[in-house]
This record gives C-alpha cells, sequence and structure tokens, in this order.
C-alpha cells in the first residue's frame, strides 16, 4: 500500500503544493466539475493515488486550496487594515487598490466563484463560503465601522449595503469579464490598470455627479 | 405530419407564449442545461412536438424568449432616458430606481446571466449578447454621455467605466445572490427595496465619503 508514498516531510509538502498548483493551472482552462484526478496529478508530474493520499481525493484537494487562499488573503486584509489606519484619509483609495490587486490575478478563484458559487449546482460551496467570504467579512466590516466612527465615512451608511458595494465595485468586472469586455472593452487587464482603480476611487470618494454644487475651493486644509 | 397542430394564428400565438412562460418558470428552479422539451412542453400544457414546430427546439425557443425580453427592454430603457431627460437634476436616481425595477424580478434572466454568460460553457451566449447587452448598451452610452455634455455627470468620467459602473452596482447584488445573502443579507427582496435604492443613488450621486470636505453651503442655486 505504502508503494510510491514519499517519507520526507519536504517532499510531502513539495508535492502538496504541486497539486495545488496542478489545480489552480487547470482551473484557468476548465471547470472545476470537469476536472479529473488524473489530469491533476499528470500536470503535478506525480501520480493518480497521491490526490487521495494527500487530500481524501479531488474535493478535499479543492477545500485545501480554498484554505490557504483564505488564509492567505486573511493576512492581506490584515496588512490592508493597518495601511487604512495610518492613512485614514486615503482609505478608500487604499482599500481599492489593493483589494483589486488581491483578486484580479487569481483567475482560477474567479473562475471558481462563477462556476460553483453563482450557479445552482454548486459542489464546493460550503467550502468556499468557510475559507473567504465568512473569514474576510468580519474584518471588513468593523475597518468600515471605524471609518464611519472616525468621519471618514458618511455616518449614514448602512455598513452591510457599503460591504457590498465594495464587492459590487471589485468583484462584478471580473465575474463579468466575459459580457464586459464586449460591451465595454473592460478585461481583467483594463481592471487591474492605474486608470481603473482611480475611476473606482472616485466613484467611492464623490460619486459621478458633477460637483458644480459645491464650486467654493476652500484651498488646501494643510 | 400536422395533426394537432392549431390554425387559428391567435391559438398559436397563445402556445408560442405558453412555452416562452415556461420556460421563464422552469428557469427559477434549473439550469437551461436541464430543462427537457418534455418538461416544457408539460409546463405549459402542451405537446412536445410543439416546441420544435414553433421554435425548432429548446434553444430557439430560448432564443425568441430573449429577443423578447431584449425588445421589452429596449422600449423601458427608451422610456427610462425620456424620464432622465425631463429631470436630469434626478438622473442617477431615475437611472438606479428604473434599472433595478426592470430586472429584480427576472429570476429567469438573472438565472441565465449565471449559467450561461458566465461560465465557461456558454450555449447561449451570442443570442443572450446580442438579445440584451449589445442591444441596450448604446442606449445608456449615449444617454451617459449627454449627462456629461450638460454639467450633470462629473466631466471627467470614462464612459465605458461609467457604464461598468452602473452594471456593477445595479446587476452584482442580484447575479451574486447565493453569496452575499449570506454574508451582507442582501438579497433579491432588499435590493428592491427603498432603502438599497437609496443607498446606491447616493453612492452614484455623491460616494460614499464623509461631506466634511467640502462643508460650505452655496444655499438652494434657484
Amino acid at each position: 500500500m505504502a508503494r510510491g508514498r514519499p517519507k520526507d516531510p519536504e517532499k510531502q509538502e513539495q508535492t502538496r503544493q504541486a497539486l495545488r498548483q496542478a489545480a489552480r493551472v487547470l482551473l484557468e482552462t476548465k471547470p472545476y466539475r470537469s476536472i479529473t484526478i488524473r489530469e491533476l496529478a499528470q500536470q503535478a508530474g506525480t501520480q493518480s493515488a497521491m490526490v487521495s493520499y494527500y487530500f481524501s481525493g479531488k474535493e478535499g484537494l479543492f477545500i485545501s486550496l480554498l484554505e490557504e487562499s483564505g488564509e492567505q488573503r486573511q493576512k492581506i486584509l490584515l496588512s490592508i487594515i493597518d495601511q487604512v489606519k495610518e492613512h485614514p484619509e486615503r482609505a478608500l483609495e487604499l482599500l481599492v487598490s489593493n483589494m483589486i490587486d488581491a483578486i484580479v490575478n487569481d483567475t482560477w478563484l474567479v473562475r471558481l466563484l462563477q462556476d460553483e458559487i453563482l450557479t445552482q449546482q454548486s459542489q464546493l460551496r460550503d467550502a468556499f463560503m468557510n475559507a473567504l467570504p465568512r473569514r474576510l467579512s468580519q474584518g471588513l466590516n468593523s475597518l468600515l465601522s471605524a471609518l464611519m466612527e472616525q468621519g471618514v465615512l458618511r455616518s449614514d451608511l448602512n455598513l452591510k449595503f457599503t460591504e457590498t458595494t465594495l464587492m459590487s465595485n471589485i468583484l462584478f468586472p471580473l465575474i463579468a469579464e466575459p459580457l464586459l469586455s464586449e460591451v465595454a472593452q473592460v478585461d481583467r487587464q483594463v481592471v487591474s490598470s492605474d486608470a481603473w482603480k482611480q475611476h473606482i476611487t472616485l466613484l467611492l470618494n464623490q460619486g459621478l455627479q458633477a460637483t458644480d454644487a459645491s464650486p467654493i475651493q476652500t484651498g488646501p486644509s494643510s
């Protein structure tokens, strides 16, 4: 039974990492449901048996991938929160820019969101929700709440609505890329550009309306 | 071959409508791909043969549904544009409220967007894109452009980005309902509430930031 199983812990971790990386790569071209254990092993340069040995099967491998990603993203969120606390006057700019950077290149994660969370036949839903939204929502919520108390954000804001608004403006262009790239020429590359980040920052800072309603310049406050 | 086919044009139209209505109803509980011709006919109270007689098959029926919906939505958009032209000072409020009303109850359309446009294995993509986004985008674009020229919207806005922002804030909460209803308690019912519409209108009008940056009141302009 133990034939071919590496005993060296470092090698074991390498194989685990290679399988998770294989999962990410395969998700870029095909949906979770179509990926086979054989393909995962082949892409990782290992044997099919390793998938069940290390992860008790395909689902376990993807759950492990989500958990790793959730932990990384929680660290990223904490560092964004630290930056925002240091520069509350740039809160929305920092949130937008860092949150976009933290997701824009992870096509595999956007793909899982499209295929497994937003459709009716979800298989990984619970693992996904536990690893990412449930974990991250709380941190974002307390940050937004602190920014309202500090007078950075409007005091009349509904916290849940505001959290949704952040997600809408950051995630929608990525998950709706098949639609938006055609009708508005907004794709992944545009979303990672400074011009896009500035657009979203200005939207959240001051809206889309012309500022003729408050034309008087009060000059720099410093 | 002609056995059972209604000859009366009115009855023919009734059967077509009943089949389109059956398609809408079935989409609320299952994905396009799983719906069978037999189920469609049963739901519509007609025979399976009618699906190929009137629509040359299942795909044709759904394409017809999308085209009908695209025409209706184009009329709705034109009437929204007329309202906005009459009340440019309420442009964003009217756009938000009317655009939400025009989509929030069409779960079948959101479902098709989730299942057929945002995933990799789209079967209805072209029909969907032609019937709705391609058709509606132009009208929205010229409206936004006119509002910029009139000084209602900021003159530095990128039109394509602004169009994307409208779609993000209106569509994301609907297509991401499985995620948002749990992490932010924002669901279809919340989206159709006045509180939500007001949140989005204020976001687009003035952003999320506290307005302490421009505290000087210039008084009403009239």
